[in-house]
């Protein structure tokens, strides 16, 4: 049997739909490749009696209760009393998390207030996980059977000190058998259409294989699941995989953990290659993507929004005439903005994006989400019409993908 | 009293981490602006005894109880049957229903099959809400003294079903007082240091007004919750806003629901002004901000992406010296840039920013999280250094709000 968790996150706004909460999220899919398995998740305002009826019942029901939020400064915090009061204790000052406090206001130059300094103010039966990025120091209780870990609800904060601390805990604790995963990566294809194609080779997969398919934006996820991972689980993993992949080869950029542009820029250092960007609709969502790739500075050159028709023409040399013939939203004008931004970055490959993101700004021959994507390279020159469906956010993220998985069909063609 | 509300959405996928739940998110706004209190959200799996025991659980602390997920056609999707279960009663099956989802496939040109049939089989004692996009009816039930509804996850299909019929339904039956929210957004100022500002304030606020601080990433949102939302609390809060601000102004940039990058592009439109990005190390992020907001084209031409030192040289002209002398990110060259960038962007306003990001690149005199930020207009070209402490992902967001931030501050001045 697996160990079973229930999340906890505390906080009136995420009650009252002010703040989405993305950390149990995170939380359960770390925790699920783990092998500990959630049942429940409950969110509650900042109340006393809320918290202290949910701890209460949590403990009852699972191995261990993992509480995010309610760890400010403030007086409308109120987990760390909370818990103080549930395990009948008392605040203590820690030396060790008020130097760690003093430090970062420190570094940072700032005045630190005596609010700050309570926070390293600690129930005394809690083990305290220090924070590295942060103020608000996490708690680790064992209470009989049941560990209870509290964390601040700050998402990067709350992660950093997960992957610091906690899960190396937690898996010291709870995990026997280990989980192993395997990713398959694929791009440019639907859930439906992706389950279609490898139906057969689903339904002879041996019982100890678990597969899960995990879609996000534009891009589907093969996950193969076993537990105890030693070599002949992983052998019997990898004969699975070398079946499937001949199938669904084209759509398939990477494995594990490495996204899309992560792939992008493997391919492009392999060949020795460098990127530009010219992206219009998309605003420089596409590079921010590129350039969230530590180290990208050495296959990425940059690039140019040309957000006004005046900049595509002044400073990429898209001839007025093609806009005013075809729209800022045409095959000819992606082809050359790809094209312009090749040479003049001085760069092996050049990408455009120009498009209706919406709200405004559609017609009936181009509505909202019609986005043309262009790809220049030393041989090639090319553009492709996508028609997305979706708001204007959604519209620019699936652009961005959509571009990314050009430049890898095209350098895969070269 | 306001009428209490708990959420239950029904998904194994949403526990292991697989979907993120925002429909419970939306939920939560839509009945916040009604007035009803949101008092818990419950996250369970396809599981038979969790739904009747939270169900059970539920209908003791609720005025309603409001459920998504599980009414797909397939075997695994028990919301339907567990629903009959627990108010012990059979499913008939509905007609008017029927022909819905049959004209659905007629429609679409798809063969209708049993399953699909079957989900206009629904528990004798409910009343069925039509699902205009989809097959999967909605369920209203009145048992004692609280209301159940059940609804697709499908988040487009709960939305639209809860717009039509459901929210007016509820506000019919529920509301008699209205909850009124206020915001004053601020930005540039930490949680702890705001609230010892105005603490003084904030210890004589009369008793039926609610504050709480919500920190967001660089800015921190402060909410003034009343409930009766009439003339006299209006007002009651308009004079508290009214005694506040003079101590906090300088880091007020909005109220309500305004972004830091719509007051910006509010400020700019008040005084007809365009702006233009350099940005280095963010790679693109800031203008993704600037361009998320619909219409920006009407204030902002575009932006540059030189993320090699050559760009920056050969496209806005900084001087191969002056980066060779000071470094790529130092004050000369992001006041070269922002004053380059206005000039050849034609536009009123630069902003540039070069920084190092992370995770490498960093020095002792220069480490990771150094970003300067450059600012020009026509009257001034200024540059301010900042030190952040963050991973590479943390410091790109927290730099492209830094220069949010500098761009109101320096509008302002004009």
């Amino acid at each position: 049997m697996p160990a079973k968790a229930i999340l906890i996150s505390i906080g009136d706004e995420i009650l009252y739909g002010q703040t989405l909460d993305t950390n149990s999220h995170w939380i359960s899919g770390e925790l699920d490749s783990l092998g500990i398995r959630v049942i429940k998740k409950i969110t509650i305002g900042d109340s006393r009696e809320e918290i202290l009826d949910n701890l209460a019942e949590s403990e009852k029901l699972a191995d261990m209760v993992l509480i995010t939020g309610g760890l400010g400064p403030t007086s409308d915090d109120l987990t760390k009393p909370c818990l103080t009061e549930y395990f009948g204790t008392q605040l203590e000052r820690n030396e060790e998390i008020l130097s760690h406090i003093k430090g970062m206001f420190e570094r940072a130059g700032w005045e630190m207030s005596e609010s700050n300094a309570m926070q390293a103010d600690l129930p005394a039966n809690c083990t305290p996980i220090k924070n590295s990025i942060g103020t608000a120091a996490g708690m680790w209780f064992d209470q009989n059977d049941t560990v209870f870990v509290s964390m601040p609800g700050v998402p990067f904060e709350m992660r950093q000190m997960m992957k610091d601390s906690i899960l190396p805990k937690l898996k010291e604790k709870f995990v026997r058998d280990t989980i192993n995963h395997r990713m398959i990566r694929t791009i440019g294809i639907g859930e439906s259409k992706l389950a279609e194609i490898i139906k057969d080779w689903e339904s002879q997969l041996p019982k100890t294989i678990k597969l899960a398919y995990l879609p996000t934006m534009g891009a589907v996820k093969l996950r193969l699941t076993t537990s105890g991972d030693n070599a002949t689980t992983q052998k019997l993993v990898q004969a699975e995989i070398d079946k499937v992949i001949p199938l669904i080869e084209k759509f398939v950029y990477g494995y594990e953990d490495e996204e899309i542009e992560e792939a992008i820029g493997r391919m492009l250092k392999a060949k020795g290659m460098t990127l530009a960007v010219a992206e219009s609709c998309t605003g420089g969502y596409l590079s921010h993507k590129i350039t969230s790739v530590p180290g990208s500075s050495q296959w990425f050159n940059g690039s140019f929004v040309p957000y006004s028709n005046q900049l595509k023409n002044e400073q990429l040399h898209v001839d007025m005439k093609i806009i005013q013939e075809h729209g800022a939203v045409s095959e000819p004008v992606v082809l050359a903005l790809a094209k312009n931004v090749r040479k003049e970055f001085k760069s092996d490959v050049g990408v455009s994006i120009s498009g209706i993101a919406g709200p405004g700004g559609g017609t009936p021959e181009k509505p909202v989400g019609t986005v043309w994507i262009g790809y220049a390279d030393a041989k090639k020159n090319v553009a492709k019409k996508f028609q997305f469906i979706r708001d204007r956010e959604l519209n620019i993220k699936y652009s961005a993908v959509a571009a990314l998985n050009m430049i890898r069909i095209n350098l895969d063609k070269d």
